[in-house]
């Protein structure tokens, strides 16, 4: 399956600022993007960054580019193919080919993996009819939206797909469950797990430049 | 299958304090409770609640008092069996009957459902020799303790196990994807979806109450 995966090249996940300085979100979500794109590629489907910027990536993936807000992009995406098309997001630094493999062999005329904070993190799209809005709480909009065009709608129920990374505490969840690039990086930007409290913390020594 | 449901009965839910009142805690607690329990028996296993004190539920259920610290009163109950033995966390009000039958099929001496912030949310022990230890990154130390007695681990992959509901901020998570007695309390109490940003936030009109 063609499986897109939006990329926002130039200013990648501004709410780590208070964790990562400008050239380390840079690396991380490059990182994640990289995982992201080897994860769907050893489940078997076709990856294709579309990025708001051309871009040099680690690894072997089309690049669409497309400077459009997400939805937009995205929908072009859709209106262009009239095959099956997975969306999804760069972010997901869990993400392994056995959660590609759940999410694109779940039946559905449009399969939805919700994020935390009812967003939408992965999309598989049947339906001609379906577009996306990615604007507030996407899962709810998103259901609505295939209700209203009699598309049956799927869940995944998963961790992995459930965890973006878009803030400080999300760190946590790339080092204790990461396995590719993204926990690597983190590690070089010199984070460890803070075990010593009740809960566990992502912590590094020095300070953050900015 | 027998599943442990460990409460804290007196003092619930203390991290939720900014957005709810005392009162308020403690009823949003028995009621994510009695979806759990529900939860568990719809599909076709026996709870039983292990409280920090006597209870009166709402549903019918087996209440075990022990007044001791988590890991020490879980870990009774496991060296007082020896059939295989579920521990699934009181404030998991996404848990569905398919949620814990996924748990409770899932093959392995020791099955993690891992929370967010690298805890575990649910466990199923079938190997004699394992003991809990909630404290701290407890996902890690789980596997490492299973490990060391020789006992495979499997791990559940679910957004709806990994989601305790501790802070305000979860409070998100029970009023898109709950379905129970927990987001029907939250809807009393005045709590309403945010829906007019671009993330979606628990949102009621009046002050909290302590």
């Amino acid at each position: 399956m063609q499986v897109v995966v939006p990329f926002a090249a130039e200013t990648p996940k501004t709410r780590l600022q208070p964790a990562l300085g400008a050239d380390e979100r840079s690396a991380f979500a490059r990182a994640m993007l990289a995982d992201v794109i080897e994860a769907i590629e050893a489940a078997g489907h076709r990856p294709t960054v579309l990025s708001t910027s051309p871009l040099d990536l680690a690894v072997d993936a089309a690049v669409t580019v497309d400077d459009r807000p997400l939805s937009a992009a995205v929908n072009a995406q859709l209106e262009a193919t009239d095959t099956p098309l997975a969306v999804v997001m760069a972010d997901l630094a869990l993400v392994t080919p056995a959660t590609v493999d759940r999410l694109c062999s779940r039946q559905g005329d449009v399969v939805i993996a919700p994020g935390r904070g009812g967003g939408t993190n992965a999309l598989v799209v049947r339906h001609p009819e379906f577009r996306v809005d990615y604007h507030g709480a996407s899962y709810l909009d998103h259901c609505a939206i295939a209700d209203k065009i009699g598309a049956d709608v799927g869940t995944i129920d998963s961790f992995r797909l459930a965890s973006d990374v878009d803030e400080p505490s999300d760190l946590v969840e790339v080092l204790v469950h990461g396995t590719g690039r993204a926990p690597a990086r983190l590690r070089e930007f010199g984070f460890e797990l803070d075990r010593g409290g009740g809960r566990v913390a992502p912590l590094r020594g020095e300070s953050v430049r900015e």
